[in-house]
């Protein structure tokens, strides 16, 4: 497992390069906090961005999708792809406007999507989006059957030209500025759940299990 | 104003055409929740996604940077643009790995970017951005100065070419699958705050005000 991406022009963080990281552990840990990334592509000169779900297998992004849908479609042509996944984690609050900013945690990611065939991957990355999505999930649901096996497909883009970008800490005000009355500081956010609400056909007998009471992001 | 926003081949709700929705108020209303937008554009064929902070004032958004970022300068040149928000609501738990699913709400806008060149709307729009990332504070803080005016360079996209996409409620099994003894439903996910982080050099004597206390998206 190599621990650096290939940095190239697209990759390299050019507006406030401390913000810039390179490394493999950084990387992977921001794509797994993660739910929703963010595709982008380009048809006609025209870029699309959709969001959609994915997981992550070793050095490798998975996505899925029907065979029908334009996102999947597209892709599967070996077009250039763009994936971004963003984190937020707060509101970085300084006494001048103009020094506002956020707190962030994101990856940009290049490359051409692979569609999966082999059935061996193709399971392991189905398994990698649901228990991505929620520890111990995959293990407590039916499995795929041939017939949804067949009907999804798979995309797969190797972690390689990548980077993240991250923000942290309190405002950087201007000098003059840190003798204004105003209130300064960082307002944390997080993807947080509320309680479960079990589905309207759910059996009487059955109990909420400790993956979905205890989640956390 | 118009209610409804121009339907075209990029907007229209392809997957699942239901959960489609063109009208302004759903679109403007999911745009003043989120904080992060991603910007898609083109250089070269290659797609490239960033997520960036926003604002909205009636019928335009507003995006911002220094005028010598690589995505203002790119903009600036009066390219497509994809601007993608998307607000993650749940996890939708089914009984199948295959019907698994997410409550979610986006909006897709397509465009052109203008740069905001007189300065009163230059002026309206980072207020904008104040105030959209939390309500009362453009009146708590010292306000862009001339050199800061000068340093930021505003973007708008028109809210017309554009659509939303939401998707609510429990999971839709395989009718076979409600008599699987797995729990199912939805875990709502909300972006909630902690408490407030005090700058370190904040004044002794400054107290908390209530929008940051209170905050709630």
């Amino acid at each position: 497992m190599t621990s650096q991406t290939i940095k190239t022009s697209k990759t390299r963080i050019k507006r406030v390069p401390k913000r810039g990281h390179y490394d493999f552990e950084t990387i992977s840990k921001i794509l797994d906090e993660g739910l929703v990334c963010q595709v982008g592509f380009v048809v006609d000169n025209q870029p699309f961005v959709i969001p959609t779900a994915y997981g992550r297998v070793e050095q490798r992004v998975y996505i899925h999708g029907a065979g029908a849908s334009r996102l999947i479609k597209t892709l599967q042509t070996g077009i250039d792809v763009c994936f971004t996944v963003t984190l937020l984690d707060g509101l970085v609050l300084a006494r001048s406007a103009y020094h506002h900013s956020m707190n962030y945690r994101s990856v940009v990611l290049f490359g051409k999507a692979e569609t999966v065939t082999d059935e061996a991957e193709k399971m392991t990355a189905l398994k990698a989006f649901t228990e991505h999505v929620i520890k111990g999930r995959w293990d407590q649901v039916r499995s795929p059957n041939p017939k949804e096996l067949a009907e999804t497909c798979v995309l797969s883009l190797p972690i390689a030209e990548a980077s993240a970008k991250v923000r942290t800490g309190p405002p950087i005000d201007a000098e003059a500025d840190y003798a204004l009355p105003v209130w300064a500081g960082v307002l944390p956010l997080a993807l947080v759940p509320d309680a479960p609400i079990p589905d309207p056909r759910l059996l009487a007998t059955q109990q909420l299990p400790k993956n979905i009471r205890t989640y956390a992001r």
